[in-house]
């Protein structure tokens, strides 16, 4: 099993450490935190002194570099990975896609590169807030566009296998536009919806019944991550706005003119229903072999309908996908 | 102990009749739903051959009637009130005050009536989701306005703590503009959000996690009950919109100027802290006096600073209030 240096001992980096390592692959990892240092150090992981430490080691062992730092650090990063380890398997899980692959492109280029994105989080943050189980069951999106070589995708699948999640392989921008409507939207929302309830007074907030604080949960995440995460998916997260700013006018529309909210509340009951479906649906696996030419574009294309990565050998990928009807 | 007729068994209805029962008092019921007067009469509860007959008892026996149907059918109800029971003690559990109120106003003026509202739900509806411990612990809002009645407040409140909730006495317009920010906007936004999501197609919905469904939960709710309730505070709820809007504008046009969403982050992330701590604060206790002319107006002002009613006497209230920083 392929040795894991982990960039970052937050909530998700150092989750993906102890994961990893629960798994049986060596790993260590490092961070500009010195209280998350030492709080993983006293639990017993191995911290190197410094990033360019960490990434020396990853190159002499062979290692995967997973880049776990919030997205504006991932440049700082990238320098170092291109002068001690050019030429390494890397992954991330910075969470938006496009603008960390361009940054691969630009700075580190000769790395093995696939983006991940594992879709498992809390409110909380740091070494202390992770978990090796929070990516069980769970889904992990690994990319890959035209130019993404297939060892590379597998390596950075594997490691999302090996932490207990299924991989659900998507393009760049396909995933960005995807996490700007389920992610990243609903952060805004939260937020827009907690200002409009407190600005109501404490009446108002004392009325707050359970419907409101899991609907304004996530305004609790620490502003800079979210500020990183959002801004981070900046034209896929504005297109998400307009569709939502033209929902919600012609909502308002609606109401003023005709007392009416028919339209917004069926739409938005058959969507809910839409993703029950899609979430308690039967079904089916498939093996995909991996030899063939295709095998990234055929494994996108079942991300596309849905399914993931259920499990991983050298030779095949096995797939579920919702049952067709 | 005030005997209970409950007109209308759906979820609130129901479990307001199977709450009133537990507390002791006497309670029947009526609906025009074969299918709950059928599940409510095989557990056992007296439901009436047809809201009329429901009514002469209530009259007969004095009992406090309370009215949970949805708004679209709350006029027909007191036109049979009116006849049948013209001077009965009355509340509703219909969720919008000053709608119900002028209702009540034109069409059963005589009655004695005090407005209600239990802030408790699921997205399930009928009889059969409903239950006795549903409004444990619970805020039920009792609103007063200047022409309301002590003692018809104090049957409406006596309602709610004996099922089990602490009461939020409040103005009717001022219920009506808190409960459009904290239940019904919440319900618009998680229709939205549930459209934009499922725009983004299957490999959208597959990613959606965690914080994507609890925010779309309540778009689940039956949709008929969603209009009735958002359509019946149509002028609060626009008002509530507007604010949203406005905020929601305000990101995305700081986004796609300026890059940033500090501003809407942060907003979000102090309301949300503010929620919290008013849910979390210490509360100090107070007895109010009832004997006095400005019972009602002081109650209400408890209200407005976020406090409750946790029991009463017929002398006294016993009121808790978030303590003073």
């Amino acid at each position: 099993m392929r040795a894991v240096c982990v960039i970052g001992l937050g909530l998700i980096g150092g989750s993906v450490l102890r994961a990893a390592v629960r798994s049986g692959r060596t790993g260590w990892g490092a961070t500009t935190s010195e209280e998350d240092a030492a709080a993983a150090r006293a639990a017993g992981y191995d911290v190197a002194p410094s990033t360019e430490e960490a990434l020396r080691r990853a190159a002499e062992q062979e290692a995967l570099v997973v880049i776990a730092t919030p997205l504006p650090a991932v440049g700082g990063v990238l320098r170092r990975v291109a002068r001690h380890a050019p030429e390494t398997y890397l992954t991330d899980v910075v969470g938006v896609q496009e603008p960390v692959r361009e940054l691969v492109r630009e700075l580190a280029p000769t790395t093995r590169y696939a983006g991940g994105h594992p879709m498992s989080g809390t409110a909380d943050s740091g070494w202390s807030a992770g978990q090796a189980e929070l990516f069980d069951r769970a889904l992990w999106a690994v990319t890959a566009d035209e130019g993404t070589r297939l060892d590379s995708w597998l390596e950075a699948a594997a490691l999302a296998v090996d932490c207990g999640s299924r991989v659900v392989p998507a393009g760049p921008g396909e995933h960005d536009a995807a996490v700007a409507r389920i992610s990243h939207l609903p952060h805004v929302l939260s937020a827009v919806l907690a200002s409009v309830g407190a600005d109501g007074g404490p009446l108002a907030l004392s009325l707050a019944a359970g419907s409101f604080r899991d609907a304004t949960r996530v305004a609790g995440t620490d502003p800079e991550l979210v500020r990183a995460m959002t801004e981070g998916n900046r034209a896929a997260l504005l297109d998400a706005l307009d569709d939502a700013l033209g929902r919600l006018g012609a909502a308002r529309g609606s109401l003023a003119s005709t007392g009416s909210l028919n339209s917004t509340v069926r739409s938005g009951h058959e969507a809910n229903g839409n993703l029950r479906e899609q979430h308690t649906a039967e079904r089916v696996s498939r093996t995909v072999p991996l030899n063939a030419g295709h095998a990234l574009r055929r494994l996108r294309e079942i991300g596309e309908q849905g399914g993931c990565v259920v499990s991983l050998d050298s030779e095949s990928a096995t797939v579920e996908l919702p049952a067709p009807e």
